[in-house]
């Protein structure tokens, strides 16, 4: 079974709650909003992603016969419950923020408003897959503004959690603006740039390094990269300047050079002037080995001549910060607004809205969250993206949406764009939210 | 297409690197081992997972028309190499230390012998599912010990990176220990016992916390978990016992209650005296919210009267150590051994073996790492598993694997069981592995 597209990739309190809900006739409208309630550690802002894959998941929605078949013989469904999921589609609206759009704590970028069962069933898997590509996106604009304009490539899939994180962290670091990915898979899927060069094992199974970059140049003879650390990186960069006049006469040029491992800003640079002095000047230098923002900061901060990098296990496990803290919320029912208010995790009730606020120069100011019937100034952030169960626009290119998350990172003020955001953005709760939140708690 | 299942789904470098050894010839036997080189902080042991999704993966291992269609016209790669790649299934032999195993940084825990481009191609899924599944299986491990017999519960789908990650971890997990899942997927594909409750929406979404109450029992009468922290914990306390006659008269009674908010200890004892002093001592508490290893260890200690718990983000990301600093490397190429000798990440060279030493009182002493030829006291950790390409026996069960792994962990010296575990295990390397080392460098 393909776990990416089953309805049964659920908790089981949700089909619990869809029984209590049938038997109790609980059809009526339900609001449920995805939201974050504060920022990881160090962090300024956050990049919505998944909205793509959710309206997929909502738009197939359904219990298979053999889904049915095995919930039936678990014995803990009542016919009533089975015959409801037997005919269960996702005939609900949606509304969210654009995938690449920057956002903060407190802030919806999902509402659902569907039929109670059908937004309580859903809520696992929305969340699942907003809160691991939001991650994701989040994390690797934060590299996209390290890395000053630099390329940057997804090496990650090897340590991502599973198949699906692997290729989702590929989707959504190239919509925060890496150039590309090694997930061969990410290509044929979502037409994402593929970039490769060789790994250790490569040399390693040959009996000297030079035979082994001439015969990886005959083989990629448009795409040239060694990788000359197995050994010793400057000996290695040598070689491939021995080998280079050879390679030239069978009409290869090297197109680069990879270090992993060791102090990169220092072998880059002895290995640059190897290159240089050995006629190879259009020889790029590409680092990799555990990098993350941070160090792509200092790396460029030190003029360190590498031309472009690959991140992997910092980026596609958002290893400082490996989840969010996100909330898939019931803000209404049947027309009443309610919230939780368990210790440390309150909501803020009802139907909300987003207005963003700019500053003269065209950053962003401060975001107002409010009720839906309050009228705001600004950019409302929220849009309808499916009625009744069906999309209302077709899905829109990765490079577009790219192109978008792009142009968000550009408005970011200063202080959002370093590292260490020290400065929280301001998110305003509006005086009418505030007055719900109060009639809210009167009436329970 | 499913991500769990494409050979797609791996480094574009590896597809490069099958097609210079396929325009070679280089097809002659190459030696992979998996292992880690070092622990995450705080860890003192790791425990193999993964092994079965690795050994279904090469047994299906193929690349589909449709595959091939896509990689053609990508124009990359050589007729030779997609000629290869058309009659692609997996040949080699494979062995490994069993699931549930304990084992240490510098051990093989998979050893892959096949035609090099096999070996090579594989690489990045067998990492991706070998680092997920033993890092999730360790760490759960780590509550298991923590939770001193008390029942947990993965409650992690929300917030896994992604589907695999969820059906995978609620699978790691349960061989780690756990009593089972919410997960409800893995009820059905690994027959991993399943648990649910209610959410605090379903209180909300009712107009009154005991109508909400009564109504999730009336649905689930058999199983009626109660969640009371949406508004007052003690307050929702008191209601469930002034319902609990009622329910009783209709032949339920109340199975428990859930906390998942504030502290936990504290509203335990309250309601535990609650739930008493109102007739329901049999009524137990389940508690959740955030839980790692450290606060089960705290809560455990103060002796709060907490009967179970449900730990999910903290143990199905690792958050404290999101990935494993592990490798698939090449040994042994053509009957030579090999090795890598990047600064900071060589490793030692040649087909391995791991042998434990038992101390009199049957925990762990030591173990040894060396060279296959090498003859070791003690159990050997690495056995056949499969042969060119088929399974040398069928699919141990997952209760098996449980129940193996539940015996490791019982032998695990006590400075091992403790959440610091800052006595590090001893791994000797042999002689005779030391002198293959210094043999492989003098020959390079």
């Amino acid at each position: 079974m393909n776990p990416s597209s089953t309805v049964l990739l659920t908790d089981l309190y949700q089909l619990t709650m869809v029984q209590a809900y049938v038997e109790q006739g609980m059809m009526d409208t339900a609001v449920f909003e995805f939201f974050v309630r504060r920022l990881p550690p160090q962090r300024g802002f956050l990049m919505a992603a998944g909205l793509e894959q959710v309206l997929d998941f909502l738009e197939q929605l359904h219990v298979s016969p053999a889904e049915l078949e095995w919930l039936k013989q678990t014995g803990r469904f009542s016919p009533s419950c089975l015959d409801y999921l037997e005919t269960l589609r996702f005939s609900g609206d949606v509304h969210a923020m654009q995938e690449g759009t920057v956002f903060f704590p407190h802030e919806p970028i999902l509402r659902v408003t569907a039929p109670l069962p059908q937004a309580q069933l859903i809520e696992t898997r929305i969340m699942n897959l907003l809160n691991f590509q939001t991650l994701i996106a989040s994390k690797a604009a934060r590299s996209v503004l390290a890395a000053g304009g630099k390329p940057l490539i997804d090496f990650g899939l090897r340590r991502a959690h599973g198949a699906e994180a692997g290729l989702l962290a590929a989707r959504a670091s190239y919509l925060a603006g890496f150039a590309g990915t090694a997930t061969v898979l990410a290509g044929m899927e979502y037409d994402i740039p593929i970039y490769g060069t060789m790994a250790h094992s490569f040399v390693q199974a040959h009996k000297d390094e030079k035979t082994a970059f001439e015969h990886f140049a005959l083989a990629q003879p448009e795409n040239a990269v060694l990788l000359i650390d197995t050994y010793d990186t400057e000996v290695a960069a040598h070689k491939v300047v021995a080998l280079a006049p050879s390679l030239k006469q069978q009409g290869i040029m090297v197109k680069g050079v990879r270090l992993d491992s060791g102090d990169l800003a220092d072998h880059a640079r002895k290995v640059r002037r190897i290159l240089d002095d050995g006629g190879l000047p259009q020889a790029q230098i590409l680092a990799s080995g555990n990098l993350d923002e941070y160090q792509l900061q200092q790396l460029i901060a030190g003029g360190a001549p590498i031309d472009s990098f690959a991140v992997g296990t910092a980026m596609t496990t958002s290893a400082d910060a490996p989840s969010l803290d996100c909330a898939y919320k019931l803000q209404e029912y049947a027309g009443r607004p309610c919230r939780k208010r368990s210790e440390g995790k309150a909501t803020w009730p009802g139907r909300k809205q987003v207005y963003r606020q700019f500053r003269r120069d065209g950053r962003y100011d401060y975001d107002v969250v409010t009720t839906v019937q309050a009228s705001g100034a600004g950019d409302p952030l929220l849009h309808p993206v499916m009625t009744e169960g069906r999309r209302l626009v077709p899905a829109q290119k990765l490079t577009e949406l790219r192109q978008r998350a792009a142009a968000q990172l550009a408005l970011l003020p200063d202080s959002l764009r370093s590292l260490e955001c020290d400065h929280p953005y301001d998110v305003r709760i509006s005086q009418s939210l505030q007055d719900l939140a109060l009639a809210v708690d009167q009436c329970v």
